[in-house]
């Protein structure tokens, strides 16, 4: 039996994350059984049916019950709720391990922690890996494959328990490091919190036009903005939560980026052909470092293949 | 034989466009012969070696002479240079179209038609398609199905001219629209300029943070930042020249996209948690209608294969 494998494991919220989780520790072998908990009634009810968790619960505490894993799943405005919840009704078993997925780290552990008991071990962590969809039918047993989970545990932590989770993880398909929760968000706000604020913030902006409508900015999406658009599609409720949660950090890396932004508008402004070009070459360069890492497809355009009316017509001239 | 087919078609520059143009072109049987001339010897050789040409000449004029179509496929910048080339060299064929591919349309309208002979029709357009690759050997036959191609054709264009170059369009597997250069020209800013300016800004300002490592960006890039370095990926010598020669339209749009970034940034900083949620709901609801318009994949992540180290061993378990 693998050391990863836990006797039962809790997922509180069960959405894309909760869901893979219990997709892939399926894979693995490293869940005896899997419970849940989540905001509504269909959600348990749907992951039931999909054989996502073997019993549902309609609180986070009965779901904790006897578990010697409890992984929170919800968006991080509220896990420091869950947490208390958990503890007030006193369901945490003698030397689980608590962890969670959310996004940012700080605010997490500044929520949770007060309500974490001393026989319980809680790891935060972080996997960098989801889509655009959402609930208990997006999550499939790969998302994790080749993907990075962050753990960031206190000094204290207890070694045992985060060796653990991290085998726990690498059998989910992921690469672990650690690091402190406050370089975990900084690096966060401007590999995904930053990513995503812009992608929402340009879709508005084309919708906000008066002159160029939103069937033509459908029409010709192609040219580029539809890549934004994926991740403008992501749950608006946890991205609120991020924001929130994560402020100091994004609104530095904001601060950064339209500093940056205005360089490029003044070059443009003023016919600064060579800064355009030069700065140009060096965004290409980090694409590449990003495909040797095995972090995106290294087919053009994400290996796209055709949609839409004349796929069926053209699908006997493809290789 | 179609009214669509072209005696002999002349790729002025020879990259992921002009070869792209050949492959669909020769799939549909619209080419009786295609020539072809590029910057450099070497691309022309490539270009040959591929099949992509039958003939290539080291001058624009060269590739001109005989020739029912020209296509310009050069960087945005240098159009009114080619085009004044061929037309001092005097090798337009009597009665032929002359087209472009060019992002940008105000600009091209501006520079090449002083050099437009007579019995020559100018008809500007451009296929709203691309990958981030560059080049002859990027082509495929593929590029330009179920996308939109743009024609901008002058009030005083010849109507039969333009019909058979929306046919010619057609025939690579595109749909055509119309309107006006300047029309144009600002629902490209919206559509494909400024995303991919901001695709270029935010690669760069991740590379110049202190405390967050290159090395970190990479590593952590599937949070979101990888789908900006796709585009930012593309060629600088075409960005550079669609920058310089849309400029209003592009620091309007930027205009736009600033205020609209100060008000989220805002909102995050007074924890304005409503107003951040509705607007990222409104954000979600474009990506149905681009999927709807067969502008982009409906499969979530794009469809990304899990790619990497781990995709050998997890091969036998991908369905």
């Amino acid at each position: 039996m693998s050391a990863a494998r836990f006797e039962q494991i809790a997922l509180i919220g069960i959405g894309l994350i909760g869901s893979s989780i219990a997709h892939a520790a399926r894979r693995a072998g490293l869940a005896g059984r899997i419970v849940g908990s989540a905001r509504t009634a269909a959600t348990v009810e749907t992951a039931l049916r999909l054989d996502i968790i073997d019993e549902g619960f309609d609180s986070a505490a009965e779901a904790a019950r006897g578990s010697d894993l409890v992984v929170l799943c919800t968006p991080v405005g509220i896990c420091g709720v869950v947490a208390k919840e958990i503890a007030e009704a006193n369901t945490f078993r003698d030397g689980a391990i608590l962890t969670d997925v959310g996004s940012v780290k700080g605010a997490i552990v500044r929520d949770v922690t007060p309500h974490v008991p001393k026989n319980v071990h809680f790891v935060p962590g972080h996997p960098i890996a989801g889509t655009e969809q959402s609930g208990p039918e997006s999550g499939f047993a790969e998302l994790f494959d080749s993907r990075w989970c962050i753990l960031t545990p206190p000094a204290d932590c207890d070694s045992a328990a985060v060796a653990k989770l991290r085998g726990f993880w690498e059998g989910l398909g992921s690469q672990v490091d650690t690091m402190s929760a406050d370089h975990h968000d900084r690096v966060l706000a401007i590999t995904s919190h930053v990513p995503h604020l812009i992608a929402f913030n340009i879709v508005n902006t084309a919708g906000h036009l008066e002159r160029v409508t939103d069937r033509e900015v459908i029409k010709f999406s192609a040219g580029g903005f539809r890549d934004f658009t994926r991740i403008a599609a992501s749950d608006p409720t946890m991205w609120r939560d991020v924001f929130l949660n994560n402020k100091d950090a994004v609104l530095e890396m904001l601060q950064r980026f339209s500093e940056d932004l205005t360089a490029l508008q003044r070059a443009i402004r003023y016919d600064e052909g060579d800064t355009l070009h030069r700065l140009f070459t060096e965004a290409s360069a980090l694409r590449r470092g990003i495909i040797e890492a095995g972090q995106d497809t290294d087919e053009p355009d994400f290996g796209r293949r055709v949609a839409g009316p004349q796929e069926a017509k053209r699908e006997n001239d493809d290789d």
